[in-house]
């Protein structure tokens, strides 16, 4: 068995996963993210031996310790370098985390844990792999040859920041026209925003009236039910989506392109699309071609791929 | 010793390479392409025994040939998949040449065995490696972990072919705004002869005058002399590559960067205004980071890539 720890600004979720990626225990506590980071680790010790009591194991049988972290992390010593949303610089914390429960720990950036936990759910024979995230960014993980891609410090795989529009929208790490910047759950409300101020009569300015504020659903919705406006808005932003896509499968070649984030739930509708824009204008024209999907472990991505990530890299 | 040709449009060459990645004999024919592909592996087998004779060697002595084409190659089998510029498809081209000469061989696409020779020429310790060759088109090259990256169908590291604007100039691959559209020495070009319209009396109608015809150094020619138009044209030139590069710096984080291509002669012209565009813009803040070089072996880069290729790929 291994433990996954999914640690975010909001909560510390913790499951204990099995060999095969499944969750069989899980616990959760927010993670008050204003205190000290030696308290942060001890919950993730408490919820920890909750986990494991509450699946009947005790930790003999834990073989290792997976955490993902919002952050920079040097892997090698157990550190988080950096991890701003969570005010901590240089914490030693796979160590902190042994002085309470004595078992390997692993640490891994957030993003690429997830996208892990992802490839692992999808089909680990299918080893070179992305994973696009659209939520409040861009985010992404890279599989490559069943291992997560980094780069040579450990800072790759900025898939969200790479730019698609020369001197276009401005994106907050300085620069303009990033994928992120047109392509992002943020960017599609901007999108929306847009619209609904250029068509006052767009069936979407019902919708937000009951549902109290622009989403990423609103387009989307209101283009199911046919209304103009809407429709224009959302497959505006499907093609931004791809056009990403296409420009990482003509680089990568991944097997499987997966799409993450609260839009993949829309399923077809994105999908479908997009993999039409995707077989007209990707550069490779023989078979055989990448396969894009949507995710299928939404919020447990995290603590899954946390675990397996770990698993691997200690060959257990 | 090992056999590294460069199969190109124009010319067949091949050289006798050394354990460091030395050319010790070189010899060359041209490949007159519409004759068939029977003839020029023939040509490729008589070039093999002629450099290894002019060295003093034998065939014994040789312990694998590389051969780079231009083109979707199958090594595992030893087959051209296809090479539009050569005409060939589905070729069976190892297997022809041992016929010849009965040594294993390994064969490449050109674009990867010459960067694969400019790494190996620059540090195989820096074994996460980016390639990035401005000239009719934009090419590269990705080496991960000392091995060359080609994705999971062969067909990866089109990274000339991203999107950086999108519906910008349109690119031959059919969609637009693609990173060779405005990065490749033909972009500059374009770039150079639209400012040369705009501007009558810019040095550069003159530097025409002189050298025939628009190329890729008039603007940096006459930029260096001062020449307003030209270094507007130089200024932006170089802007467009540098985005491209920070596009592919935040997502493969390479431990280092090579600029190849005739642009690359340029030297600190161009490397001294990207390196402070990527220093201001990449995403990774936090030492340690990818450095950027020019590329040091030109035309020399299919030869040692495709036999340090073959090399390394033979265990040898």
């Amino acid at each position: 068995m291994y433990i996954g720890i999914d640690l975010g600004g909001t909560n510390i979720a913790v499951g204990l996963v099995d060999n095969k990626g499944n969750i069989v225990a899980h616990a959760s506590t927010p993670t008050l993210r204003e205190r000290s980071w030696t308290e942060i680790v001890k919950d993730m010790a408490v919820l920890t031996n909750k986990v494991t009591a509450s699946a009947g194991k005790n930790l003999a049988d834990i073989k290792v310790v997976g955490i993902g972290i919002p952050g920079n992390i040097d892997n090698e010593h157990g550190v988080v370098v950096r991890a701003a949303n969570l005010n901590m610089e240089n914490v030693p914390l796979a160590a902190e985390f042994r002085k309470y429960i004595d078992i390997p720990v692993c640490l891994e950036n957030d993003a690429n844990a997830a996208a892990f936990g992802e490839y692992f759910a999808q089909d680990p024979r299918r080893d070179n792999f992305l994973m696009v995230t659209l939520g409040t960014g861009v985010g992404g993980g890279i599989v490559i040859k069943g291992k997560i891609f980094r780069g040579f410090n450990g800072a790759g795989g900025e898939i969200g920041h790479h730019v698609v529009h020369l001197n276009g929208e401005k994106c907050a790490c300085g620069r303009c026209g990033c994928y992120e910047t047109y392509a992002s759950v943020t960017a599609l409300i901007n999108q929306t925003k847009k619209k609904m101020r250029e068509c006052p009569d767009s069936m979407m300015h019902k919708w937000v009236e009951i549902h109290g504020e622009v989403s990423g659903f609103t387009a989307f919705d209101c283009a199911s039910k046919g209304d103009k406006a809407a429709l224009e808005v959302r497959d505006t932003y499907i093609t931004y989506v791809a056009e990403g896509i296409v420009n990482l499968i003509n680089i990568f070649q991944p097997e499987i392109v997966v799409i993450g984030g609260g839009i993949s739930c829309e399923g077809d509708v994105i999908l479908k699309p997009i993999r039409e824009f995707v077989a007209k204008y990707e550069f490779n024209k023989t078979e055989p071609r990448t396969q894009i999907v949507t995710a299928k472990l939404f919020n447990d991505a995290g603590i899954v791929g946390a675990a397996m990530a770990a698993k691997k890299q200690k060959f257990l």
